[in-house]
């Protein structure tokens, strides 16, 4: 308590002491995240609001002198408690530094701290006919700075990419404060080696990002989001791949299954259909008349793929309306039980139908509830399952259900994570998707930028 | 010389001793690559040809017992000198590793061995309507190994990215012969750091890719070209602006400045309009119908942008004979002086057009003649000189010359590859554009990853 104290004392010195939470209801508020997890091991020590480059200089400097940890956040929006506090710590809150610092219209680039909202970003670029594509669904409230973290996706990933695809340039505090640049302001770089994307995705465990310059793109003319309903998953998963057939790239297709849909017209009724197995959302965007051309083709490819009760948006209106829907399935699912778990498991497409027969399996045999939805275009699957934390026996089968849902994706080809990272959460299942020789890479990599153990230590793995 | 023996013996009596060269003239052949650099320092001891990942585990135990370089080489089609043997070693020859393993549909992936042809996988991927789109001008020939080495890009990379953003995950032999997987079978990836773009662009000098898989895209139904010449580079940049402010995204925004349109004109009459000083080149394709709605609207921007003599493709054949003439450009500057640099500098676009008028007077100054193409959309350059080696006075100039074009990239904000690399040919000027943290990061990784320094060394920095 000395130490912490001296801590304190010494970030109030340096920094401007208004900025410096320590009272124990304040660290109790950033001891963990969206996630939402059972159990918090510790309380950060401090937690620092950051208004400049050189401030966050000088807590890495007390964090060096104390060695603790320092935990970057956001919006702490982030659901694999990639912002836990369980060995204390000093909580770097990004929300200050939230400014736009330039979208570029000729350079189709914008360059932003990392406290900006996603969606705000996203609006500003619009203005301007520009268009950053990443959209994880909280993106009106998330971060770029927890989504550089986390390299987040969104439901359009299936088209443009996710935040990796975006980032050309990040101004970084090393673990030794210092300065690092780890690209350019160019679109393309191969000079060297690709410091943006090893940064991408590293949970803060590597470095500080303080400013990100993005890729913008063109702004699609249009889009239009059409819904089907398919009485098997594997119909659905037929239908995307007829439709691709015919070049058509949509940029999203994501689905629903019938638990999801069930859940969601209990608590929001939207007029989705309850008896079926599965529903598709496919978007395309584009020119006017070449989103025409292709809606026919749709309509006909899911009319031959034993889609029932085809429905397009013709206004702004019914495009909320269904995305809403998709959407609303986290919240719908938090009203089953007192908790709301989600996850993240992604296989390659082909092996998309037996991951989702094989987690409802899983959740049977453990007596769990699952909703899913997921991305059907890149094999990813987010089964969201209720729970009652004070339920410890309903907890316990909770977690075996968990490895068993991450042994059956490792044994689909797949991988623990698509779009929302490892953090704390996962970190003890890593080896069964990431051989051993690669892990001992990250972790080598990992131990020579940060020595001391001191950026977001005992995330990922 | 001893040593020397003993390690042709080594690899002779551990692999197929007739895919082991060790002859003078054979040595001779592999000391350096399509750089045609003026000297090369040392030949290579030995030229393998590995057929199977356990002979490149068998040629790494082998280099770790001698402490010799391993120098990896697909085509050898780089121009940067990252396949050069300035410092002897072992040349591990790809060429025989070139099957495409898989392509799969439902996947959209292909997982290939690195001595793949790029254009023979985007043949192959082609005919079940998918598309890799990377491609470097020299893909009739160069490797998909050698573009994972390079991060290679080319003509379609504003819209559709580098190699960079479609490889998925690599087999690699690690520097201790271990077998490192860097990805997943998944097209969406947030599990551990980003191993994958850490490989890519690394030049051969992180590890050795034995297989890679990587994602493709639905094919676009269909594609045209445009042309359009200017009296000013700022007209052809502003047109491009224009084009991109009406929301659409062109495949290719490339450019010929003057001396390439006339060398080109010069070796290979084609109509090109030589008093011009500027042709763009602007590809778009998707569905038909939206490609006639974008030709409409680009014709009419080029024309309020004072283009002159608009021309477009109507066939396979127009098409053709518009990207022959721009790909022309160095084969034509080949014809002016016995030999022929290319270089590859890049700046944000708004940057361009002083880019090419500064290399324009630096060449001047230097009594060079130069010939230009490159990317508008990118932001790219590359600037070709043709030169006699024989010549040293000129040598020196052109030495200067690189020099000076390199400080005025960096003073416009540029990097000093886009899409080639940097190799042993630039690797004294990274520090122009690179900062020394980041360096000192490059540094300790390829420390960390290869102690022995045996992977391509003194390639990068």
């Amino acid at each position: 308590m000395l130490t912490n104290n001296k801590l304190i004392k010494d970030l109030k010195h340096n920094l401007n002491s208004d900025n410096v939470l320590s009272a124990i209801e304040e660290r109790y508020v950033y001891a963990q995240d969206a996630t939402n997890s059972k159990t918090i091991s510790h309380l950060p020590d401090a937690v620092v609001f950051v208004e400049t480059t050189e401030q966050v200089q000088k807590v890495v400097t007390i964090a060096n002198k104390y060695k603790t940890p320092i935990i970057c956040r956001g919006a702490g929006t982030n659901v694999v408690g990639a912002c836990r506090t369980d060995h204390g710590g000093i909580v770097l809150n990004f929300s200050k530094m939230n400014k736009i610092i330039e979208i570029s219209r000729e350079n189709m680039t914008a360059t932003v701290q990392p406290g900006v909202i996603v969606g705000d970003l996203q609006k500003e670029a619009e203005k301007i006919g520009l268009f950053y594509p990443p959209d994880p669904s909280n993106l009106a409230v998330s971060t770029i700075g927890g989504s550089i973290a986390q390299s987040s996706g969104g439901a359009k990933t299936f088209k443009y990419g996710s935040t990796k695809d975006y980032v050309i340039d990040l101004k970084v505090v090393t673990a030794k404060g210092e300065i690092l640049r780890t690209g350019s302001s160019t679109i393309k770089n191969a000079t060297g080696y690709n410091l943006n994307s090893l940064f991408v995705g590293s949970e803060g465990t590597l470095g500080i990002v303080v400013e990100a310059t993005l890729k913008l793109i063109p702004k699609p003319e249009t889009k239009k989001v059409l819904m089907a309903y398919f009485d098997t998953i594997e119909d659905s998963v037929n239908a995307v791949n007829s439709i691709i057939e015919q070049r058509i790239y949509p940029a999203t297709l994501d689905f629903m299954d019938k638990n999801a849909i069930q859940t969601v017209e209990k608590f929001y009724p939207a007029g989705l259909l309850c008896d079926k197995e599965a529903a598709l959302i496919i978007e395309v965007d584009g020119f006017k008349n070449a989103i025409e051309y292709q809606q026919n083709i749709i309509v006909s490819i899911l009319e031959t793929c034993k889609a029932s009760a085809i429905q397009y948006s013709t206004n702004e209106e019914e495009y909320e309306k269904i995305w809403t829907a998709r959407r609303s399935s986290m919240g719908a699912c938090a009203k089953l039980k007192p908790n709301v778990t989600t996850d993240d498991v992604i296989v390659p497409r082909k092996n998309l139908a037996k991951l989702v027969k094989g987690i409802n399996e899983i959740c049977q045999k453990y007596k769990l509830t699952v909703c899913m939805v997921g991305h059907v275009g890149d094999g990813s699957v987010h089964p969201q399952i209720p729970i009652d934390y004070r339920d410890e026996e309903e907890y316990r089968r909770f977690k075996l259900a968990k490895s068993e849902i991450y042994d059956l994706t490792a044994k689909l080809d797949g991988i623990l994570s698509g779009e929302h990272g490892i953090g704390a959460e996962k970190r003890n299942y890593i080896h069964k998707v990431i051989n051993n020789v690669a892990l001992d890479y990250m972790r080598q990599i990992k131990k020579t930028l940060d020595p001391n153990n001191i950026l977001n230590p005992y995330k990922i793995f």
